[in-house]
């Protein structure tokens, strides 16, 4: 049984995420390696419900506590239902967004501060992390462009919100990369899809070597 | 304005609770008392919504950590959207089950732990405490009985745990009283509807003086 490795994807709106995650699970795959793609909020029933709740919020939309409640909730399923036992299979996983987007989104730019948002996680999830976390950033404007193309430009309650706190969560990632370099790879998401592949095929490559002796 | 009191029902399935609550509900608004009278999980758009998702969980159920959190997601809404506003308005506040169901229910016979629940309180409902919680004791046998007549014996996700559990969660509600006696009065639910509600008037009547100098 191999050893099961843990990469997420995070970044802003529309930086390609979905495309760079869906893209290493090919290749793994092309390796011979074992590999759960998945995703944040949601990946498993229970999780891709509270998906729903999120975006769509009943009622008057919710508050910022209520919504980090939310958002561990679903983690901590997806955590318990699917991540944690791929990994202990020796399966590697590949998830879009993962707790570095609460971080981002919810303890920095919706103000409830990284301490909420990490105690949530131990709680939720007995503070699993992943093994890298790849950002991908891209210049506003290119990014208003992919989004522009997505679903006629229509956001949901969370990627809908205001040009300041898109900018608040673009340097929440910066700062949680200086803060933990060896957890974090920042990559560049400008050019084609096949160079900042590559971007991220560079940054994933140590994690095929076997771990040392100590 | 006057001062809003917040008064919560606790107890086991079929103790009564329900009809306590509205019976104290209509005697407040009889006193010219203005009063909301709501329940947990729900009682907002959005804790309803969770509701559901607890009660009829999508897959195969949720695990102790993700329905902690789920509770405590509804109780924020229901807390920020509701309770809290009403009790600053100077109205009343009613509600069948607070946070002292998820202490006796996912931290004590769940075994999650009190201090995970506590944290869950604080984080999510900046621990907003009732003024009294009055928690319905019922025997078994009557308790059998009651829920027997309830939607044709029906039970939801939580409801139809196994007898073990519920004997867990009424034992914890009586530690919770011997550990805050001011805060909870614990009633004998046997008896006619009538008898009951004197008993939880008697309990409430502390509730009607305006508070002391000091």
């Amino acid at each position: 049984m191999g050893i099961g490795r843990f990469i997420a994807f995070e970044g802003g709106e529309g930086a390609g995420k979905s495309t760079q995650a869906r893209l290493l699970a090919e290749t793994l795959t092309a390796k011979d390696i074992k590999c759960v793609l998945t995703r944040e909020p949601g990946g498993t029933p229970g999780a891709e419900a509270i998906r729903s709740l999120l975006l769509e919020p009943p009622g008057e939309g919710w508050g910022a506590r209520a919504e980090a409640l939310l958002f561990a909730a679903a983690r901590a399923d997806h955590v318990a239902r699917l991540i944690r036992p791929a990994l202990e299979a020796g399966d590697w996983v590949v998830c879009d967004r993962f707790l570095d987007s609460s971080r981002a989104y919810q303890g920095a730019a919706g103000a409830l501060g990284d301490e909420m948002i990490r105690t949530l996680h131990r709680l939720g999830s007995e503070d699993l992390l992943p093994d890298l976390t790849i950002v991908l950033t891209a210049s506003a404007e290119r990014v208003a462009g992919r989004l522009a193309d997505r679903d006629g430009g229509r956001a949901d309650a969370i990627g809908g919100r205001e040009a300041p706190y898109h900018a608040r969560v673009a340097s929440a990632f910066q700062e949680f990369t200086e803060q933990e370099p060896e957890r974090f790879a920042f990559i560049d998401a400008e050019g084609t899809v096949e160079e900042v592949q590559a971007r991220v095929m560079a940054a994933v490559a140590p994690l095929f070597e076997p771990p040392g002796p100590c």
